[in-house]
């Protein structure tokens, strides 16, 4: 009861695609979802390894932008837990009923404070089987891995004004439970440019970075994991004669040692990373990772392409954030 | 004050052995295991992704048996509670002071109840630098990769008798706070045969299998974690030239999805598992899998050589435990 | 004039399927080829880094069986020399006409003496550009990489009687210019039992294996080539979870040093290797690699499981020959 | 008598270097090449899957230049039939005797025509069984795999000025049989650039790239060749961690699609090619692949980090030769 809330993972991020037929194809037929349902403007897409009704969802929109971040909590009642504990630091929720996405129960949804993310936090979910045309053999996965083997959701990246990575990193950890992992501060005391927090043993669930604009509620990317570095390069393989926009990778980062691949839905333009690898921390003293100005650029790529930190070609906004609801 | 003791992770293995010198060339030349220190008749080894001072314990023996299996707890008080909750449980524990283990603070030790197998349990840890010369410069790592890549422990299989099984897994949910992940029991309402248990995201830390023999306190295997496939098969190819014994694999679990590749260490007879991929499990609500006859020898090898289920040829006792200290 | 006419690569084969909807099923959907065109009961497939029309033909057929092992000859006039060169060693040919195979010139056909395989050899043929929804931007790739990666026509492994693996290996060399690459012989002094010979400088493009029975004609199996062993891994997760039968692996070969992943093709039956890696031999002076009794089991599994060579379980008839022509 | 004398396959390549030390580590410590001999001043190596003596001569000197490509040809007489027809083209032969490489038959020695390379030709050489101690099981390698993984030579590429890569080409086809596989040519009928040729399967053994700057026989890179892309990615990571300097991978390039993983020997500033995968051509009828100005970039990267053509970063000499003998 006095149990602080707790967040137990990403659930899904809603993305709003001004081109939704060539996001389902970029998504379902060659990243290899799974279509699991549709609701009016929305289509609902989950990966091979994942039991839960949804990772994705695609809104048909106008604009390309990110409508929701979803996490799901430890307990059900962590929801109204965390509706109480953020309404006392002064952020206002609203309240979702079950339903309003498909398969999910009640939610709450806020910004963030100083970056304006839309998040939202809920525990009921459905747990569908896959239709048996598809449906995996190992009961572990919901369907047969399929296309370029995109198996499930693994973290988000969102971008912040400048002057807002260092409060976003402190209403993550002090408001929602994240542990700093690893960081990057600018040189001589400067604030905090660039943060990897997780809830998981994951290095980062939601990594924050700083954006030279100003706007709010920014995506940089929103990572799906594969299987294998070797998935990484079929996908950069494939997805380029395909001729869908890689903008750079594959590569491997020294902040967290895992393969990047970094593409964008050509329906949308979002940035989308295919993820693979990693290293684990499970160590309950882990001292956070703060890299220098020095060897700052061998965090970003340890091997691969150089991140373009000079002229900011990484740092463009994919997505600007839509009202609440 | 009033949370249950809870344990982090898996933190190290000590097996003794009969040719440590061989030993020590397996898991130091050929696995690529870093050497942190000797006293007395131990070998204190780590892997190259793990900062914490050993994983690995090897006794120069003249038997080969498990002599302890060695958990890291959350928080420093939790070793002292877990000391009081087991006592009021019936078991007895013995203290081991800071020390008595090269870079080891306080610990307690026990025979798990119906297993025998020695446990331990520890907070303090030191977190050595690795000697300049293999000294990485990813900070997440100890050391360069070497050898055949090993690079953390991942987890124990144990073996208990046929009835025992059950109960071993009782206590390790009961009194030690794991969950069960997979399982396999009898048909027809049968014992448990087989868990999967945890307390990371990792699908076990530790499972329990049953062993047609009676001994006490033996081991199935020890596991290290390699970064791909490819490194395990690279392995399999470099162990088999190197006439190094593999009983098994590589293949893929259909539990756990990963690849395994079972071999022997020379020097002593245990069974080291060479241990890539895998799902990891974030579902605060997870459903344990629980296999049937009819396709669990899917979950023991999704592909890949099947397991000798019939003649008991991988459930051969590798080693007896040790007296406790 | 003088020279003596050369094979260059073999070609393709047909393989004749009582259910062509399940067999195109298997090798067009699953693996990936390209369905490139229908002829009456033929249907025409190439993989997506060949630029030749066709390295599969399956033919619609109330049984299963090898209808032709075709073989690309280095020059035209090749086809018509090995023609009067057989011819005067008394082997008889037929001569198809260009467009007998779609997109395939002039060809003579004949059955190889000893094992009685239905050969084929031929020169011109159609390099047609796939349709523009799956073309390559890789001049060297005819297609897009899609589904399981197949790539390009690889090997064919030939059954004969036990004591028609000598003859048939001396008619590959002498009569076709094949060179013996590896091989095994039964011990004292006994007759060949396997032989692994090429033109090119593969291992293999044509292996010859004793099968306890004495049918003629018959094919162990045909292999396709795929890009890495991490493609291989992937199939064999992938045909298992589609129930794809998987008669062996994967593991790596001894002989050759490739991975093998052995299948069946659920319409027909017929046994398909997907297979990748090995080594290759510049060597003008190849020593063939002679497998003695006491390592052959080796040479067909380095790791991985072994061939159950007692019970023959790997030597049962897939198909046995059909009617020339 | 009348045939064509033949070249079979690159043998060697022979680099001298400032400082043999750090080259060894790099060569035989890191990358895992055997040392087999040692000379004088010479240090003899091969890869473990490597028959032959030596495939790398390392020569203490106090330059760092390309000393020697050497060439095996098909049948021992073809040696003196090439002396005979370079002499009749206007190009002096020196020859050097058996034992004047160790390992090595009698060899004829020159430099190329325009581009000023110092090639070599020889039939004989020596098949040394390694130590017992890293001796291979597997018949068809030499030693068990160590370090990287490097298993073989696999081809060199060459620097000319910009207006001999035609006429290198030239002599490369009519002198040796070279045969072209892909090349890029000046925009509007412009110089051919850059050419992939080889006398084997591969697409090339040897390249000719053309070079801002003017020095004669100058090197681009020697490629050594690894088993899977994972093994590049390993070596980028392992070499990185030992501040080796990676000029440019890994990545896939568009002409062979191989991976490659551009670095420099630290001892002579060689830069050395990591390479991985490809595409074999066995069709008798190949067609010259020429890239066009609008897609070269894609066939130099295919997926990873772009060739900086325009600062010729890449394109800067490594080695100038020496004088011949």
């Amino acid at each position: 009861m006095t149990d602080r809330p707790e967040i137990a993972h990403l659930g899904s991020t809603t993305l709003s695609t001004a081109d939704i037929d060539k996001s389902l194809w970029f998504f379902r037929d060659l990243l290899g979802m799974e279509e699991v349902a549709r609701d009016g403007d929305s289509v609902y897409l989950r990966a091979f390894q994942e039991l839960e009704h949804h990772s994705l969802i695609l809104k048909d929109s106008n604009v390309n932008q990110l409508e929701s971040v979803s996490w799901r909590t430890k307990r059900p009642e962590d929801v109204e837990q965390f509706a109480r504990q953020l309404h006392d630091s002064g952020i206002e929720t609203v309240e979702a009923p079950a339903g309003t996405k498909k398969g999910q129960g009640d939610s709450i949804r806020f910004f963030t404070p100083h970056g304006g993310h839309p998040f939202e936090l809920y525990y009921d979910i459905d747990k569908p089987q896959a239709p048996e045309a598809i449906r995996s053999k190992l009961p572990s996965n919901s369907s047969t891995r399929r296309g370029l083997g995109v198996r499930r959701i693994d973290h988000v990246n969102l971008h912040t004004a400048a002057d807002a990575v260092g409060p976003t990193e402190a209403f993550l950890r002090d408001g929602l439970g994240f542990k700093r992992r690893e960081s990057f501060s600018a040189p001589g005391g400067g604030p905090l440019v660039a943060t990897w927090t997780s809830v998981t043993p994951q290095v980062h669930d939601v990594a924050v970075v700083a954006n030279p604009g100003n706007a709010v509620g920014q995506l940089h990317h929103v990572a799906f994991n594969v299987e294998s570095y070797s998935d990484s390069l079929t996908a950069a393989d494939v997805l380029r004669d395909h001729d869908v926009q890689i903008d750079l990778g594959p590569g491997k980062h020294g902040i967290g040692q895992a393969m990047f691949l970094y593409v964008r839905d050509p329906g949308s333009g979002h940035r989308i990373e295919i993820y693979a690898g990693g290293y684990l921390i499970f160590a309950p003293d882990w001292e956070p990772i703060n890299w220098k100005a020095e060897n700052f650029a061998d965090g970003l790529t340890w091997y691969g392409e150089p991140f373009p930190l000079a002229n900011h070609a990484m740092s463009e906004t994919t997505s600007s954030t839509s009202k609440l609801i």
